[in-house]
């Protein structure tokens, strides 16, 4: 009788930023807000291998809606199941497993409105950007902290602490830990369970893993810590290989067999969290023991395994994926090249037609290596060459200083000068009616546009002490439309009104003037932007 | 009897250079080239419409290599069929028609070694590059005329005289004719028979075509001129539909019936010319009668129909096509900005990973059109931007001259300054041991090199008074390897030796220096070069 109270227990999470952990609350038939997480557990087989040897599901139902979902076994004889519902009202599980013990249970939930921070998952909108499910527009502004949930656990806090004073709402992370330039901490857990220690001839040490077992408390960790940034409004652009591994643990060289075993638990635990994003990897050229194929094999399994079609991408070394395949939601490039000048990150995005996210584009910091040594000012540039060509961009930071972690692998604490200026576009975006695009893409790389009422033209590295009026013929209002300006110094972060106002003439050559052909005073300065607005009159 | 033998005669014909023209040459059983054209007529039905009525295949077969072709009705109750020999050796065939006349025809002849101008068809190679089918390379160094085969007689002849002194080795053209700005002309001869002719309240002339009867003296001009181009080793770029049509003659609006018809016409016809490319049509978006899905159904009906795979291609008015597809061979891109300046070319290389050509980036010329008034110096940098991002770039001139046709759409004579330096950069390309790439393509955007021993740099609109010897780490030869320079003007076509030479040092930084630190002095003149040649010690 009491295992069958314990069978019929299940936990109902609120995923809601105001509730601390995901592995806390425990109130019974609590409702669940819309694109919340609805968590079952369930007592099963503990005894033989249950990673193996136990398949559960459980169909999700609300009016004709019926979703199934994976369940997965969290240790100490504990299964769960999870669920993230889309609709409001009232839905109903029941699971079907090999295991009697799983098998046939049933219950049901409300769903409710979700509170006010509560936008749901950020799908793709319009061809070349994004919006959270609730409709909202999503702009990602990113940074990367590789390996941040494999420091100790003071360093992973700081981390959350800088992040919540941070301009950044998504951020690039791995699953399994990294080595690398400065970055050589051991973790203090595994995915796996481990089978044997042994230390080599110069004291490195060899683990042996079962890749049959999982070690279910990493994964605990990992999900309080996505379960964090999902209360800071922080998409977790969750990395699931990557190459920096060089055999210390071999998580990069565990065969396709065990790779789409890790895959698959991955996607059953963390698919619920509203704020997952799958990265494939990063620097998937890098990863050497996997044939380029396989990566499809790899993303339409996650894609596969997912009800919810998180956002899904793969990252690259040298070498581009082919971003067009149909599991990449969009496009995830590094590149530094396409956002150090004008014209250029637009032409992955035509080529693409999916949002395209600069996600590596160098790093601000003081490193040698040509990839960690951005100057503030080119971190920030490349946030606005992307941004004005309606492209996204993702910073990090490599500033090594005594005594303290390095962002960009470890998180702690941020030293740059960029972040700051990002955060003050990122208002300036937020202010404008929807996303940003080049106004004529092919002849003028400056001009972007919000729609025919709002412009933000920028103007990078180079000065010039004034600026003629006009805009593109293309995407302009008609003649006697009248725009006010604003100078915008972006690196000093300040908004200077213009005092006069400017009146649309007819076009001339492909171009707009104002009908006194004014002119804008600009201080002999780089890094500047012009934010004209329409005057309703 | 004499209906026996004129059943059994073929006539075969040379496809080399050396012969006029493909309708002329009738000797029986003579011998073709390899990758020559092989012709079989033969009598059958005129009655009914024979060009829906029968169907007529041949198998060719060469030991266990056996093709399939399509014949086609060429009027006056001939029936032909086509084939372009890969192999030498001998090759008979049999035909299968629904048409007893054609049925059950065989024949044979031997293939030969071919003439040293016959290189074969192009293929891609290498991903990004092409070559001919005998091994030897190929960079496109393309020009543009439209409708040239559409015009008087006169003005064609012009254009091939034109063409034989110019430095281009292909073609972009196309097979219906085109009314456009500058382009008025009517056709002397339309591909379809003519049911009616009207004439509307403002003298505008309303044809009324049978979409299933072709005009077979229309293909037959338009083979003549492909034959033509063969002989000047041009590469005729066909373009299928364009929207160059208006509601003038319809031939962009025929429907999916009628278009897939012409399309298995025309492939039938052409596809056993060596240098025919078909590209599927100019400014695909911009032919609002065709939805975007369309354009999957022509580009398979075209491979489907082309036993010898010939480069196929679609080309973009603002939007790009998905050209990953397998469909397509290579990337024919119209985008200016794409080659106006360093680091945009390489881009799309990168992001499509097949061979990109860009088809259209204006003009040079003197129209008013932003389009049609490139300055020989842009026209000529496009070419060089494209070159050293290891992608190409088709030529186009749009000077309006009294009395004289406009190049782009008409053919006639080339006015332009930038074909000579066009030939001057396509002479510099084939003395490189390969096709060029840049050595460190997100860094480095002017460094160009065919291997380790062969760079090109370029500077662009750029002007500095000296060069420092400097080379990226990414693919440079060891230190202490020695090479001598050479000063190119690109627009001057001067190339000056210098008399200093270079050896290398250890990588410092990701660059190698000069051991000496030697710098290059240059004239204070834009569009400058550097060669470099590895000198053997």
């Amino acid at each position: 009788m009491f295992t069958k109270i314990l069978l019929r227990l299940f936990l109902c999470v609120w995923f809601c930023r105001a509730l601390p952990s995901v592995a806390q609350t425990t109130i019974v038939n609590k409702p669940i807000e819309r694109w919340g997480l609805y968590e079952v557990a369930l007592a099963g087989p503990s005894s033989g291998n249950p990673f193996t040897d136990v398949q559960l599901t459980a169909e999700f139902s609300s009016g004709d809606k019926h979703i199934t979902v994976t369940g997965f076994y969290d240790g100490n004889g504990t299964y769960k199941i999870r669920f993230m519902p889309s609709e409001i009202g009232k839905w109903s599980y029941r699971t079907v497993s090999n295991a009697k013990q799983l098998a046939g249970k049933s219950g049901s939930f409300v769903c409710i409105t979700p509170s006010e921070s509560n936008h749901g998952p950020v799908n793709v909108w319009n061809t070349y950007n994004f919006q959270y499910a609730n409709g909202k527009p999503y702009y990602p502004f990113g940074t990367t902290a590789y390996a941040w949930t494999n420091q100790p656990e003071l360093v992973q806090e700081q981390t959350l602490a800088t992040l919540k004073k941070a301009p950044f709402n998504k951020i690039r992370m791995c699953v399994f830990p990294k080595t690398y330039s400065y970055v050589e901490e051991e973790p203090t857990m595994y995915a796996y369970e481990e089978k044997s220690r042994t230390q080599g001839p110069n004291g490195t040490i060899r683990h042996e893993w079962d890749f049959t077992r999982f070690n279910p408390a990493f994964f605990q960790h990992l999900e309080k810590r996505i379960a964090d940034l999902a209360r800071l409004n922080i998409e977790a652009d969750l990395i699931i290989f990557h190459p920096y591994d060089k055999g210390r643990w071999g998580f990069d060289n565990m065969g396709m067999k065990n790779d789409l075993f890790y895959i698959k638990y991955l996607v059953a635990r963390l698919s619920a969290y509203q704020n997952v994003w799958w990265s494939m990897a990063n620097e998937f050229d890098y990863i050497k023991t996997k044939p380029r194929d396989a990566w499809d094999v790899y993303s339409k399994t996650v894609v596969d395994a997912d009800p919810y079609h998180h956002l899904c991408s793969i990252h690259n070394g040298s070498d581009y994926y082919d971003n067009w395949k149909p599991y990449f939601t969009h496009v995830s490039i590094q590149n530094g090249s396409t956002v150090d000048d004008f014209g250029r990150a637009v032409l992955l995005r035509d080529a693409y037609r999916k949002p395209v996210i600069y996600d590596e584009v160098c790093y601000e910091g003081n490193l040698p290596q040509r990839w960690g040594h951005l100057s503030p000012e080119e971190m920030t540039e490349a946030f606005w060459q992307g941004i004005i060509a309606g492209t996204y961009v993702t910073h990090g930071e490599t500033y090594r200083t005594p005594g303290d972690t390095i962002f960009w692998a470890e998180g702690g604490k941020l030293h740059g000068q960029s972040p700051s200026r990002i955060g003050f576009l990122r208002n300036l975006l937020e202010q404008e009616p929807g996303p940003l695009e080049l106004a004529d893409p092919w002849k003028d790389h400056r001009t972007s546009q919000a729609d025919s009422s709002h412009y933000l033209i920028y103007f990078g590295k180079q000065m010039q002490s004034e600026w003629l009026f006009n805009l593109p013929k293309k995407g302009a209002p008609a003649a006697g439309t009248v725009f006010k300006a604003e100078l915008i110094d972006t690196w000093n972060m300040t908004i200077t009104p213009i005092s006069d106002t400017f009146r649309l003439t007819d076009v001339k050559d492909y171009r707009v003037y104002d009908d006194k052909m004014q002119k804008i005073r600009l201080p002999m300065r780089p890094y500047l932007a012009i934010r004209l607005t329409q005057v309703k009159q």
